[in-house]
């Protein structure tokens, strides 16, 4: 057994095996290599045309966070996108190779990239990157502040135009970092996208939250709006404690008028909302604070 | 003077400067690498989130096109992203120095990628890409069919809504891709946008002409459409032949009325549709011998 590297940034480069291969070792498909060190080749399709798909997952204290959910979730995206279907035993190996070599302690930010390959090339690419998680233990205690922006599409149009690839976690995240950006111009520290006609999405990197009249609610996934693992087991958690959660569709007045607003994300976890579109929001710190305890003790 | 290495694919890292550096000496800001070698870090935000911008000219016999359109149009999209712009001189010497290289015949597709850098990096990366061109003169004599397909959003919504980047050529381009499937999926070639309230948009790699009332039209570049190299080439042609141009918006009926359509693109050039929507449609393939004539003509 190799020792562990305990350094940061990790790299792995990952040769993807088709999802029917019989294959149950996979050490030869993996390369370690240097994070500061060339890996990819410009023809790459990942680099041209932001074509792939991706997840990022937390690693708390050796334990990869949700990795059922995140490698389910890489799947549906591979299919929308129409990229081979990724081999998920070949995945998780390369996850628990990853974590065997990173520190033991701490939180990191794990992510997997699925690429359709190098132009004209034979095959996808595949890597797994780790990096150190930023400290997000003062954000998750003092909340942040949100914006609402239009991502420009009517409700329900996404679900007739698949050819958007709204319900994949594609690399052609430039929108979600404008958003970002144009969040921190007016002030604030995230956003929450609406539809043209002002429905609820999601966060450009978050899954959306809300408790209104004592239910928790989150947007349904659907063909515009990602199926967030974090929000699934923040729903778990809840739904364990004899809470009740729903999934509908959530206009921006509810959002407005909610109780609560929460972002839950993969590694900031959850936080609430502190102020929305320049104005003072309400919050229940205390719950935060039970959601990230219940998250950070996730064991898978 | 290096000899012309006469090979493709030809790569070239360029080590971008800022655009108000006063040098005029840029050899030692360019690295030729073998295509086939790594050449980009994993942690390269355009292969993690397809965070950059692009240009695609075609050299034609030695002479790359368009150049001065191509480079005002990657500056305008750099802005609209928010990278720092680049600089004009280095980026005509880089491509100076590549078409020195490249052999002196036939058609050459050069791609430019401006990227944001690698993540927590203190500055963008750039390369270009040289690549022999696909053979592309069946299709310019017998014509594409093409399908129409929503691209989600309404008319003028892409003003509004700057951190969409519609009007930018940005690396993530995992849409038009899809959509260019979705085309080949319903037996055409190529894909034109339409907004969702049915107003006529651009191809997924290429802009719109089509001929209507003895007017050349094309769709007004706006926040949603980019303003076509090549089409402002075969305007330009139209003009210095006496015929009246306009741009405007155009509906979907339209544009199925039209007396003919073309996609205008930077390597492939004119071609004139055939089929729209699976019906035929009629063409002028004598004008699109005239407009690739004077396309090929060009010599800057």
């Amino acid at each position: 057994m190799t020792a562990p590297s305990q350094t940061l940034p990790f790299t792995l480069l990952i040769d993807p095996l088709p999802a029917d291969s019989p294959r149950g070792h996979f050490g030869d498909t993996f390369r370690e290599v240097d994070w500061t060190a060339p890996a990819l080749r410009v023809g790459e399709l990942s680099a041209q045309r932001g074509d792939g798909v991706f997840e990022t997952l937390g690693v708390v204290d050796g334990h990869p966070q949700a990795v059922a959910a995140h490698l389910a979730r890489l799947a549906t995206s591979a299919a929308i996108c129409e990229l081979p279907a990724p081999n998920e035993v070949q995945w998780r190996a390369a996850i628990a190779y990853a974590v065997e070599r990173l520190p033991e302690q701490g939180e990191i930010v794990l992510k997997l990239v699925y690429s359709r390959g190098v132009d004209s090339g034979p095959a996808p690419t595949a890597w797994l990157h780790a990096t150190a998680a930023p400290d997000f233990g003062t954000v998750r205690a003092s909340g942040i502040r949100a914006v609402t922006l239009n991502r420009g599409y009517p409700h329900g149009v996404a679900e007739q135009t698949p050819w958007l690839l709204m319900g994949a976690k594609t690399l052609s995240y430039a929108v979600n970092m404008a958003a970002l950006r144009e969040a921190h111009r007016r002030g604030a520290d995230d956003a929450i996208f609406l539809t043209h006609d002002g429905f609820v999405l999601e966060g450009p990197t978050s899954t959306v939250v809300l408790r209104a009249g004592g239910v928790f609610v989150s947007p349904a996934p659907s063909g515009a709006i990602l199926h967030g693992t974090t929000q699934q087991s923040v729903f778990e958690h809840l739904q364990a404690a004899g809470e009740r959660t729903e999934y509908r569709d959530v206009t921006a007045d509810e959002l407005r008028a909610a109780d609560a607003v929460w972002l839950l994300s993969s590694v900031r976890l959850a936080v609430h909302v502190i102020e929305l579109d320049g104005r003072p929001f309400p919050a229940v710190p205390e719950l935060t604070r039970a959601f990230n305890a219940a998250l950070l003790a996730r064991t898978s």
